[in-house]
């Protein structure tokens, strides 16, 4: 039985004697390197955090202090601290642990999160929340090196200045995001750390802040006078001072009885302080911390003596196939520039730096940043393709409006993760792209079935005057479906003819929608099927031929179905002043999250697999077949199926 | 004549001599007072740009460099400058110039802009567009000391801290956004002005500057120097220059000759550079710089020897009646706890400040900041009430979604400007907000028709574990229409009975259904309407009414119809299977922005005025006893007037 073991909740953590706690933290990061390995998932980040972790929960009690974790997918030790190491192998499965904090599994997970920058200010609203309702708590968030340089922690950051109570910010500094840090905090960071001074003010902490008094006043003069001592050299703490905090750092995040003396003298200091902790992402494993970005969030690995390898998915990933298409448009076009936010890994855009470094910029995770540059690139008159996760573009809704489709500039938005994630789950889902892009004038929205018809609407995009989005999801590519034309503006691909009902696919559903149409053939049902390839504008032709055709007419979408592209389907029919019979959305709910587990369990759970999509046609089907009375009395109301032989005779 | 008059386009002010600058300067304000008196409009921050504005005119060539004003409500003596003064009197009138920059109106407005903190960034974007594309320019930034603790302007600095070619940002830094500046970096700004290193480096860079050789390097060297000698006390400085910035100033921001003499000596600089500027907002106008908050865009004005009386609007603003209805619910409930992002007088919650100074918090331009320390005080129990403008909401999207909907926070969005906006145009019409918030769970989306029911849908608001979202338009409260009962989840209320034809209104529309019913019933037809409170959920008696009710129905909603309120009650009809016969929604455009003009101009341009609705009921009608067919030959196509006559067979 390891420490590990015996840690059953995070009171466990406060009982172990300091000695103990190096050991503990082998243990936790043998578990994560144990169970990540065997089933993938975020790493090198967890690793990083092994000791600061266990120090928090040694010095605090989060079961009434406030415990914040910005991004979240740093979570993994202190799930396993917080009474969750036996379902740990679950984690990120359907039923499992959340890959993320999770207020459904444990009091000590404050709030879900997956997208960056946000703890510092949620903190601030718990830390006024809790002295207003006169409760007595510690607060305290960690943030990424990474995360930080975002807006919103910055404006959170300038809200902690003001406090006038104990509000402890963690700078979790491993020098790495997700990617290398972007931008100029990121380069003076870095600065810093090179410089002779970082190593010296390590040592320099190191002697003094033990002996230091533990409370407020007298701390801070000693703090005052560290502070005073380093003053003349470069260092990140004038910027956190300016800001109201007192600064103090960096440390050692990996020496677990330090941080524990640290903690301990921070606890009681009442006043925002900013505590700047080294730490290594990967560190235990030499070949993670050499390579974090490739162990960020890898697929399966097998360790083998001093290094590990991933194993490699299944086939090629729509992520693959962007970059690949944006290469080869890049070649013949010179006015692409790509961006992204903080992900050149994740949306394969590194790969197109190697090819055009001059031509790609990663801005770190600052997506109202890189719209907002973006609309001023289209300005200057270069063709800006922004690739950005579904589920993050949400981050830069407003300046999607201001900057780009209220000028009318010609940006893509290229978003990767559109739809259901799989393990990532409610925080990662891409559910609402089509909603809230398809409300803007000077945008087209549009989503490919195949890689053929990606280099097709991409191509396309290039060729518009105003704004395009364009949505792929978290999977592999399907075979490519021949005979495919080029893309026109609202015009959409026949897929296959069918008398009985009409299935509108949008993007990589068009693939489950054929499936669908031959599980129905086999019942006897001929359905057609359509690859609508746009949500704005919608093909008027392709709603008149559904409509004319008769019978169900099914719109699925791997997306809510509140206000998207079935929603626009039925927009269009009424403003045609078509008769609209048996018609059913398809698609994500719009009443509740889903919850993590495999996207090809997600699609089945929503209903919009192939199976799901054609037993949801064939029960309208039958309704129809069965000429829809259902017998209920309601005053006025006509079965659809009714209404749809009324109107067909 | 006055100088302005002969000021026909920006290259008249470069051939002033800097000697009749002063008088130009005179002649702008005088304008600006003349014309903003008379008819309203952004005044204190206009009246505070003049000299600054004139010196950038006289230094740069903007049809050739790049000037991008933050915000942009401060660019009335850029377009006086521009070629605009003849028609300057039709400022935010329907067809006369925009109150921001505006494109379509001249070379030298780069980007229609409204939305505060964005300039940097898309600074950044047009410096590296322009680079990218060998075009030799200049790029200026102006952003106001209140947009710069925005986080997509600190995001922008950080960028730009890596450019290295020629990049200004001014920091225009008259203590006040449109209220005071919030947060620490205010403060900290604050703090500085009010030392006495303040004036003498005013004085000092004021000697020094003139004799600075204007090349590059050299400068630096000089610069360095300046900068040496102000280190150890505290400044701004070193804020930005971590952020890679070299940081000059403060200057004098109404010394034309000394601006001009600074900006030349900038102009070839090739590296970031701050320009830290001091300026009066109502600079020239006593009572304005006394009340730079009244004065932010007051109504029309009289000026009297030495003070200005704001004519009194007619009839008490929804701003208003939103702060009754909160003082009078958190006199009984301590729980409340209200937000606004920069926009204390602008919501109202100024008065809430005075009756409940530690339950209200100015957290500043920064929206996102305010939706995630809302979540965070609603985790800690309190019940936050956010009071942020519709368009400004968009903003908080993401903070929206993790920080609230996701946890299932209850925080309470009072969203002011819900529609419609009058002379504000474009940039500020909430035009999206019933589409993206209905499409979170935990979420339920109201709107009020008068007072009294605003103050029911608040009440109501409390009492749910979710999330609520209230809106209401930048007008006056209607008269309340008597026997509204109090607000029940997903519950309509008619408001008058009707066989032929029904009306679903959202809002405030309620009002002019009301009136269109009645300019109907003149033309002999009997129209119900329906008060729908909730977009979301639907109230689907209303809705199975509607349809049993037979005849057409028309929704009518203050925001686009692309997913709002009209979509919903769709989506509605065919979840429930019910018939979709005539049906029309009304509502804002989807494919174009609407144009600043007044409110009521907008309201009928759209079609969504007593009038315009009564007309769209009365075609419709018409149609439908026409017997429908219009002989149209489309396969399948039936038309609704005929699909609803057989319907109602």
């Amino acid at each position: 039985m390891t420490l590990l073991d015996g840690i059953k909740s995070a009171a466990d953590v406060r009982k172990l004697p300091v000695s103990q706690l190096p050991q503990l933290a082998q243990d936790v990061r043998d578990r994560i390197i144990e169970v990540v390995g065997r089933k993938g998932g975020h790493f090198a980040s967890n690793l990083g955090v092994v000791e600061l972790t266990i120090a928090l929960h040694h010095v605090f009690d989060f079961s009434r202090d406030r415990l914040l974790w910005d991004v979240g997918h740093q979570c993994y030790p202190h799930k396993l601290l917080t009474g969750r190491n036996d379902r740990f192998d679950t984690i990120r499965e359907a039923g499992g642990l959340s890959g993320f904090p999770e207020i459904a599994e444990s009091e000590y997970d404050l709030f879900n999160v997956g997208h960056a920058g946000t703890a510092i200010a949620t903190a601030v609203g718990m830390a006024r929340g809790d002295s207003q309702m006169r409760r007595d708590t510690a607060v305290v968030s960690v943030v990424g090196d990474a995360s930080i340089v975002n807006g919103v922690a910055f404006e959170g950051l300038n809200q902690a200045g003001t406090l006038d109570r104990q509000f402890l910010c963690i700078l979790n500094d491993n020098e790495w995001g997700i990617a290398p840090s972007q931008g100029a905090v990121a380069e003076h960071l870095a600065k810093f750390r090179t410089s002779g001074v970082y190593e010296e003010l390590k040592t320099h902490a190191k002697s003094i802040l033990p002996k230091l008094p533990v409370i407020g006043k007298t701390m801070f003069e000693a703090l005052d006078h560290l502070k005073e001592g380093i003053k003349t050299t470069i260092s990140p703490h004038q910027m956190f001072e300016q800001m109201g905090f007192v600064y103090l750092g960096p440390i050692d995040g990996h020496d677990v009885a330090h941080l524990i003396e640290v903690l301990e003298g921070l606890k009681n200091v009442h006043r925002p302080v900013l505590l700047h902790v080294h730490t290594k992402k990967g560190k235990g494993c030499d070949w993670a911390v050499a390579e974090p970005g490739k162990f960020h969030s890898p697929k399966p690995f097998v360790i083998e003596g001093d290094k590990a390898t991933i194993k490699s998915g299944a086939g090629k990933s729509w992520t693959r196939a962007f970059v690949d298409c944006l290469i080869k448009l890049a070649e013949k076009d010179e006015r692409i520039y790509a961006m992204t936010a903080g992900m050149p890994d994740g949306t394969g855009l590194d790969k197109f730096a190697d090819k055009f470094p001059d031509r790609c910029r990663d801005i770190g995770i600052a997506e109202s940043c890189t719209v907002d540059m973006a609309g001023g690139m289209a300005k200057s008159g270069l063709r800006p393709v922004c690739a950005i996760y579904s589920t993050f573009l949400q981050r830069a809704f407003d300046q999607v409006f201001q900057e780009v489709v209220l000028q009318g500039h010609p940006v893509m938005f290229c978003m990767d993760r559109g739809g259901l994630v799989g393990g990532d789950g409610a925080v990662h889902h891409g559910f609402l792209d089509i909603t809230f892009l398809r409300g803007f004038p000077n945008m087209v929205v549009m989503a490919p079935m195949d890689e053929t018809e990606l280099l097709e609407a991409m191509r396309f995009g290039l060729t518009l005057d105003v704004a395009s989005a364009i949505r792929y999801p978290r999977d592999t590519v399907p075979e490519p479906t021949p005979g495919g034309a080029p893309f026109e503006l609202g015009v959409s691909r026949r897929l296959r003819e069918g008398n009985d009902a009409t299935i509108l696919a949008y993007g990589v559903m068009a693939n489950q929608a054929l499936e669908a149409a031959d599980i129905l053939s086999g019942a006897g049902y001929d359905v057609a099927v359509v690859n609508a390839r746009f949500a704005k504008p919608i093909d008027r032709d392709m709603v008149r031929e559904a409509v004319g055709r008769g019978g169900p007419i099914v719109t699925v979408e791997d997306h809510s179905v509140s206000g998207g592209f079935g929603s626009a389907v039925l927009e269009t029919m009424v403003d045609m002043e078509l008769p609209v019979g048996q018609f059913r959305r398809l698609g994500m709910p719009a009443e509740r999250f889903v919850r993590h587990g495999s996207r090809g369990g997600q699609l089945a759970e929503v209903g919009i697999d192939a199976s799901g999509i054609a037993s949801a046609v064939q029960q309208m089907l039958e309704d129809h077949d069965a000429d829809g009375d259902d017998g209920r009395s309601d005053v006025g109301r006509t079965s659809s199926g009714r209404q749809n032989e009324i109107l067909s005779r």
